[in-house]
């Protein structure tokens, strides 16, 4: 898999889990099957909406040694790697690596504040420690660290970080991000920015939970944002959009796994205590759904 | 100036006041010729960049005049109100329209919080009070109060209430907007948002400091975004871009005041104990300045 | 007045206005009577609750005027100046001490971040423009300027800024200050500190709103922390701590005023938008005032 | 153990890990034995000082088992549960009960937002799989889930949920606590409230840091608080302070070390990519520790 270029659409998996901690590995499977079959560029397990944050090794492991089975060399599989060590960062990206990941996603837990050169440290580590591509993964709104300019900079003069994935609201930033290290690092956007805005100032396409629930819309929305036809994209993503406004609204696990269930794979409910999707937030869900033809009308 | 709608590039003007206190009218009229020879399509007088917060009300209506005047009909000229108070907040509207403004940019001002209710009555009250356009401006960088979606919506439903200045980064937060009240409110972007991106999704032009450095430059963005050209579009926008990034780290009065002296115009500094720009700040403007063609090479 | 010491309870006064904007001054002398009656050491007129940031000059003139006439040497009077300008901070500040103020609050309001300079100037121009003792107020919570502990130790050597009013709940950043400008500046507290605490460590009173409405019992704490019987003190503070905790669910402004009509005061409502009191609220402050003892039981 | 109640000081134990991970079991037993020398009450391993979010399962389980081994019962050893699933914490307070501990201080991590409902589900499944009194602690600068006083409300109702320990700078909420649940809930401070502060309001004692450093001083400070003697409490508590104040300004874990390898014990470095003290932090340690007589003078 050496010399890929990631790009297009990377859906976040869930993480299905029976309430007594075991991986459901046939509804996992299942999911990653129907994905590439819609046509998604990519996979990746254990982002954000993958719940690494929940998790214990056993079940991560297990999770991306599926997730690898099932996509069988299809599409490249990019699992997260989060830590709040250095130690435990680097040993997770070795084993995935171990396993036939193409890349990692590497986020940066933090309890204390770090420092810009912890920050740095903790990155390049992880890069060091694999030879695949690596994909900065920045989300302001549940950690405790944000990756600032600065630090970007540097880490883009680390040969395997070649992608950044950003989870804030800021478009602008993207922009920004792109004058500074675009030689260097390509962008990949998240859920709150609008894709096909990212698409236009340069970006590579998105990773992002709910392209789980509408794969083939998201790769037909990719594919006129490459195609630069910007007026059919921007009809398209208005149409998409709802789907983010409502992910928006909710816990992201709760939310992309009320929304399997309503499509019929049985993904149970995101670890307690997190709740469930409530039913205001199923039936918008399903709205959505319906709106958008991935549910078929009654 | 009935049945105008705004749209394009509408420099936010900034206030040129003497040391002891007096309008520097003959430069602001200068300025506000360049604007207009230069193709700007609106002037918006007394917004953040025009320090509405730091003038008294003598000084205020000094600025709205000497626009008014200058301006001289040629483009619609549309000052901001901003105000604690209901009462004062009329007052103002009022007091422009009656001079001859085309429509009010409105701004809620604000010390305690202020529940939803409270946040509506006063943008309705101004509305109520003029048979102008009204424009809403939200900055959360600098203000106590945001302007919530659901208040967004029931503003939208204010016949005069006709657009919406968003100062936000968050530019999906503008797609948001124009999914649920697009017919009945556009949307004008500020500096924090990038231009073309906001013009993909439907916006009708910016309203930003920057504009008054490079108008030009800005016009022509505007035009091919309108042309539907974006490849053209992006590779001005990531010129102009330069400069947005140089006002983000800086007060911005300060910075558009510091970038007008080097273009000849001897706005002054923002009033005390705001700080002038700095060398190293000054420095910069002058790169960006000098990057984009507006300052002429050695 | 040269000379005096600032201790113990400084009520901060509301401003009563009528809906056409005049004071309404005879309630405002009979609020004055009645506090210096109950013991009060002293009086601010336009802090927080005294709603500085929703009046204009006219009114905040005539609140002053009233409030020293009515107190007529009685107690100090120590009004609120607030500004975004150095200069206009300094105009009220000289007018309100050729009226008779004893001394004068200092708030510094901002719309743009204001570096460390230009805080410092600030506030050492009012100490500079008048000759009577000068209380920095600092209130993190509505303002956007916050009096950071290095900017404290340099204002701390100017000679006439003698008092700290602080409004964060961080009573242990008091402590801080005390032990590193303990000499040069004497603490207040704000409604948020407990005050019996806030008297342990060394603070030599408050100012707040709550002392409004139980004015006898606030200077009853005082004289107990005073004599050092920390048992009774704690006995009283408890039971007048379920006042602040009302006020703190509650804007400032609507809460001393709503309860201040409960009591009999026809001060009105703060200005719009602002909203009033409503009626859980007002049955709460009731609660409170009838637990006191300051309500007569039915 | 049974029936016993918490009170007086119980320092934060750091994690002395060595380069490798092993647990530096002898220089974590010599700390145990010199702080209950010095007559400590009580004894908290995997608290925020302990690095619990750094640490593995064999680690945090060896952790405790040292501890526990080196107290020998002389003191209650109440160690930190912390996890993001109330399955994990769960599996964790039972496996500590097991081995001895006296008491559980429950720690709610979390990465995206809960809910009231999940939050007190969590903390009430810790209290119904153990025996032994859980000290719920809250500390709003690193965790994304704070305990409003609402859920404090709901839980002091859980028979075996006993303390709380808060570790927020607002004294005010202490007394709010106290006021509402001062029955059924005892309340300790952490490093951020000044102790004697939270003793004279009704504080049971204080778990932090700071105690691993000057644990005879705290203990001394703890006895002047129980005995009312406050006037020497406040001097003894003035020169402690300027100890939490040097630990304001550093990473918790890095200063306490940095301040225990000062007084001789090779506790390390906080675990990467958190950085350790710096050359000017472990000046500033080692100051407070002279000024303290801690250290002995030159």
């Amino acid at each position: 898999m050496a010399g890929t270029e990631f790009h297009g659409v990377f859906p976040y998996l869930v993480s299905p889990i029976e309430p007594d901690g075991r991986v459901k590995e046939r509804v996992l499977a299942d999911l990653v099957g129907f994905l590439i079959e819609k046509g998604v560029q990519g996979l990746s397990p254990l982002g954000s909406t993958g719940e690494f944050a929940y998790l214990d090794w056993a079940q991560k492991e297990r999770i991306v040694a599926v997730t690898l089975e099932a996509a069988a060399g299809r599409v490249p599989v990019v699992p997260g790697v989060a830590a709040t060590t250095t130690a435990e960062a680097v040993r997770q990206a070795k084993a995935y690596q171990a396993m036939g990941a193409a890349g990692i996603l590497a986020v940066l837990e933090a309890y204390f504040p770090i420092g810009d050169d912890g920050v740095v440290d903790y990155f390049a580590a992880i890069a060091r420690a694999v030879d695949r591509p690596v994909v900065l993964y920045t989300n302001p709104n549940f950690q405790r660290v944000d990756l600032s300019i600065p630090i970007i900079e540097r880490l883009a003069k680390v040969p395997n970080i070649r992608y950044l994935k950003d989870a804030s609201t800021n478009t602008g930033r993207l922009l920004t991000i792109l004058e500074k290290v675009g030689g260097d690092l390509e962008i990949f956007a998240a859920s709150a920015h609008i894709p096909a805005a990212v698409m236009l100032i340069g970006g590579k396409g998105w990773m992002a939970g709910p392209a789980c629930l509408a794969p083939a819309e998201s790769v037909r929305l990719y594919e006129l944002c490459r195609a630069k036809d910007w007026d059919a994209a921007m009809a398209l993503q208005r149409r998409l959009w709802r789907l983010n406004q409502v992910f928006a609204k909710y816990n992201l696990a709760a939310c992309i796994k009320g929304g399997l269930e309503i499509l019929g794979f049985a993904v149970g409910d995101p670890l307690p205590p997190q709740a469930p999707l409530d039913a205001k937030g199923r039936a918008e869900v399903e709205q959505a759904l319906l709106e958008l033809g991935v549910l078929p009308g009654p």
